[in-house]
């Protein structure tokens, strides 16, 4: 904590009490969901404005003081973790939604706004923003981890969502990258450059964000298939033909029991897709029922449709509460959480070997995913006091992700790399890793911008 | 010449007599489309795979020798233009389409595939590639230049059709950028830092192309209207209300004379709508009634339809053609082509506004657009001897690129900025293009790859 004291000092003198060093707010901020762990950082500051977030990255700068953003803290790999101590900069007193312009269909917003609250926001305009992590997360930090969901396989990722930012540098200097256009040209993409990097490249202090028009119609309905092989068969077959699914979801049995046992339900214990339909009134129609014969055709019984709004909300909630349904399968337990996307035709291969794996383990374990895009998740159950059953997980997740590259896949769909991935960056990107080193080298000098992440150790 | 010698003597060993200074061929690689002009390159290669490439680039940078991308060089702002010299690296010759993989859609090729070819080769799939721009550019150029077209509106730009590449850098390191999966979170998006930064960051040789479904059905049609305030409404109108447009293309009256004196066809000479609706058979029959209504409303006169294939290609073809028909009008006049994009609420002000420009400064011009997007250009026909009527041309451009920035635009939806915007660049970018230099000098640091183009010069 001392080594800081003087850009500590500094920062008071910007920002009073809202810096703080008290234990308890620094271990709020040194917590990760899943079984990554740190000491917590030497301090906490909640900044109000760009210009504030902007000083306060000039001192760090200068006094070389890691700084890591946090916005819910709700990141998967332990990217908000302060593994080299520093300062923690909680966006979330920044959480105004500034501008809805339904004309040009963007919202402008700052980082500490979260998913819902923007939805709750956009409910009077007939839009709405698709992006959803199973947990309410901020947009800035969805931005920085390019996040994604069960919407994107109809409506992209946060790549697509993001039109334009406001980005502080390292050395305090604001930026703005993109335009409220719809396309641009204009030279390098740092839009796309800032999406994704977590917090390594620069501190989100401002979204200009994408938004779509509510479908006229919407049918959701969930579906249960004997084996995980016939169901994951089946979103393969959607796809290639091309059914413009606005969710498919896939959810292994275990996953199934969770959802029923948290959620009151009774569905089977049997794998199962969730799907939802959208559009005008006769395209969701045929959709589902195109959708219907391939399930049929694959092996899928018992349709259960969710027609009215709220049987809908209640199904969604459903599957985003499955990471903590999960968790009460086993008291006590913690998670090791691992996401790899492949191409489709790789997908049945893929999440087969996942499920083999993870048996052949003996680990407590899930298998979710927003399958449309190849995209799926293990979550592993574990002792958090036993080394070796931790190991063992890490193991499978490993080779879930050499499995993935091996196809032309990737490491992570949606989640991102923070620490849990980072191993795994050399292989996935080979010399294209040093060139994320050369750009993190060229706009973070002095390396303060969340330090021992994503990118490898300055040299 | 003689300044590069000693590299075009290495270069030599490499590819033999695929290493020309012969002044036809420098003459050939010289050339622009519209009114920008430089001395030709002092050679030209043709490479034939990517470790030819490698190996190029690598003796450049050791000599200090420009090297500059060279698709179809059809690119408007100038971009592959050898204005400090050096050596043109034509890629066509790698022009092999590598593997399509219909199950996965996406299409794997090298750079010097053209559009069309591509789609040929597409044909028995049932699968197409959707950026098209007017010219039969190659794809490493429009990835090169983060390309659009018609079909934008609906399949989006360069940006999100490229999955992945392969990039020589300026060292002749080769990276793979991107992967085969839908989707990433796997650290800095390289593929998007490449795509748009007009061969200043990296010579692209092979590309990961997205690919969609045919669409079942498909319907387009041409509307006229009175004005074209009345014209450019109704595209506001019909975005905003969201119908899903395949194609919505602005042609002002001049444009279509010059469309009808070039395709023989007879439409009246007033501002149009070229449409098109695709999907399923009821989709496509509602979306046209929809936009019917309020085309209708907005005083849109005389539906054309063009329903079966062929008049369907004949429509896009005299669409696409309106480039070199517009020349044609005052013979022996050079362009200046422009391309802005606004948010779609700016869309109809600033083509208003432009229209106006164009009158007031006296000069010959058409407005066409992707207007869908926001996104419209203006092709001036100048007298190339008459410099005074060029000053006034580029003045008009330059201020509907400033209008296109107070209304939240930017200065290029599509084009690009080669040489001819890059004077806009800082009013853009402000310390954003200070940081695009800041990348290009991490990975260029001699400052090889197409100098003068794109970022500021070097300190
Ligand atoms: C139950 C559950 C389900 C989930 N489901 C999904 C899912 O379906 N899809 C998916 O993509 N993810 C999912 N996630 C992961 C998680 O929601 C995302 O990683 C989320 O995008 C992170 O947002 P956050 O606000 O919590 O960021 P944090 O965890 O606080 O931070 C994440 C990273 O972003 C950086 N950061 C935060 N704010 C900023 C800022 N303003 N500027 C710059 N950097 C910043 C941090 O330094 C850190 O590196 C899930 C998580 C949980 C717990
Ligand atoms: C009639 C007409 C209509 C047009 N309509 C449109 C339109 O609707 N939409 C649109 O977006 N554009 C349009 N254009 C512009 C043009 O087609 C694009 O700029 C095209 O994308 C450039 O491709 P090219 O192969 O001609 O590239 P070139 O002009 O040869 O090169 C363009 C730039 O890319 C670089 N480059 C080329 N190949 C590579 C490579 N392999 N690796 C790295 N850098 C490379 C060059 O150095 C240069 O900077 C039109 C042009 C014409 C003439």
């Amino acid at each position: 904590m001392d080594s800081h004291a003087q850009a500590f000092d500094e920062i008071w003198a910007v920002i009073g009490d809202r810096l703080s060093t008290r234990q308890a707010d620094r271990d709020l901020h040194g917590q990760s969901e899943t079984w990554h762990r740190a000491p917590p950082p030497d301090a906490v500051a909640w900044p109000e404005t760009t210009s504030e977030v902007s000083a306060i990255l000039a001192i760090c700068n200068r006094h070389r003081c890691p700084v890591i953003g946090w916005g819910t803290g709700t990141s998967l790999e332990g990217h908000a973790l302060a593994t080299q101590g520093g300062l923690v900069l909680d966006m979330m007193r920044m959480n105004r939604v500034i501008e809805v312009r339904p004309e040009d269909r963007l919202a402008v917003v700052q980082p500490g706004v979260t998913r819902e609250a923007l939805n709750t926001d956009l409910r009077a305009t007939g839009l709405f923003f698709p992006i959803d992590p199973g947990a309410n997360a901020s947009l800035g930090g969805m931005a920085a981890t390019r996040a994604s969901g069960t919407m994107a396989v109809r409506y992209g990722t946060m790549r697509d969502a993001v039109l334009a930012l406001e980005v502080v540098l390292a050395d305090g200097r604001v930026i703005r990258t993109g335009t409220r256009a719809a396309k641009s040209s204009a030279g390098y993409d740092l839009t796309a450059l800032m999406v994704g990097s977590e917090g390594t490249l620069g501190i989100i202090t401002e979204l200009t964000l994408r938004l779509h028009g509510q479908p006229e119609d919407v049918a959701a309905a969930v579906c249960a298939f004997r084996t995980l092989d016939e169901a994951v068969a089946c979103v393969a077959m959607t796809m290639q033909i091309g059914i413009p699914m606005a969710r498919i979801e896939f959810l292994d049995s275990l996953a199934m029991r969770a959802v029923n046992q948290h959620a009151g339900s009774d569905h089977p214990e049997q794998p199962h897709l969730m799907v939802e339909f959208n559009g005008a009134p006769a395209t969701v129609r045929s959709d589902a029922e195109a959708f219907g014969e391939i399930a049929e055709e694959c092996g899928g019984q018992g349709f259960r449709w969710a027609t009215s709004p709220e049987d809908r909300k209640r199904l969604w909630e459903a599957r985003h509460a499955s990471y903590w349904a999960t968790l009460k399968l086993r008291p006590g337990a913690t998670g090791v959480v691992t996401d790899v996307c492949v191409p489709m035709s790789e997908l049945p291969a893929a999440v087969a070997a996942a499920a083999r794996d993870i048996a052949e383990a003996g680990i407590v374990g899930t298998i979710v995913g927003h399958v449309g895009d190849g995209n799926f998740h293990c979550l592993l159950l574990i002792d958090p006091q036993d080394a070796d059953e931790l190991a063992r997980a890490k193991a499978v997740a490993t080779e879930m992700s050499r499995r993935a590259l091996r196809v032309g896949g990737t490491v992570s769909g949606e989640h991102g790399i923070g620490l849990g991935k980072r191993g795994l960056m050399q292989e996935q990107h080979g010399e294209g890793w040093a060139v994320m080193a050369a750009l993190k080298q060229a706009l973070d000098p002095n390396g303060i911008l969340n330090p021992g992440k994503l990118v490898p150790d300055p040299a």
